[in-house]
């Protein structure tokens, strides 16, 4: 394999605070990079999701600017910024943000936002910022 | 499945600036978190690090606190907090700071630091804190 076909043309650095700037929508995630088969995806989050799990994947939540409460039917754990935490596979989950925060999420890509359930939060699929 | 077998003891929320007063030492990764089969691996970083490339996989950087360099053979991009990068698998690559950086390193578990290069920056594997 020669050097041209080892090195595509570099892309940029993805800035998270510059591309946040490129949409407002709550709730609907907008991938920012790919990694082998996982997407990248940030959210503008606003108020209550809905129940829902990934039966076959984690799900990684890291908090960029504000405040996640991630429910589950057990408990809840809180996020503030700079802090992460996986979902587990199969675990119900109900996000809530009680003022507008900032998320990156890390998920296989294909990856349902509502997971198994379908109602007017889930987001179209693959859509890049 | 019952709600005990979905439902593990939960743990805490991941706080990225917590776990970096944890280690001191450069080029050594530590791991923080796992989705599915891959590690959430924090770093502090300074100087130049070796040439290599992960054959198999992608690599993304984020950078967490000051600025990191990542030199390719035909260039290179310089990220700043709040910026990531995905290195294509198989793209040489030789990541250098200036000052000390601390980045978030995510990439599939066992991959090892240098790559297919062993030498004195090879770091064990599979170091949580």
């Amino acid at each position: 394999m020669d050097a041209i076909d080892k090195q595509p043309i570099r892309n940029p650095p993805v800035n998270l605070q510059e591309k946040l700037t490129k949409f407002s929508e709550h709730w609907s995630p907008k991938i920012v990079a790919q990694m082998n088969d996982y997407h990248f995806k940030l959210a503008k989050v606003h108020g209550e999701f809905v129940w829902h799990d990934h039966p076959e994947t984690d799900e990684v939540f890291l908090v960029i600017q504000g405040k996640l409460d991630i429910h589950f039917r057990d408990g809840k754990v809180s996020l503030s910024a700079g802090e992460m935490y996986v979902v587990p596979k199969g675990v119900e989950h109900k996000p809530v943000a009680e003022s507008e925060c900032h998320i990156l999420l890390i998920e296989p890509a294909g990856t349902v936002n509502t997971g198994d359930v379908v109602n007017e939060k889930t987001a179209p699929k693959d859509i890049w910022i």
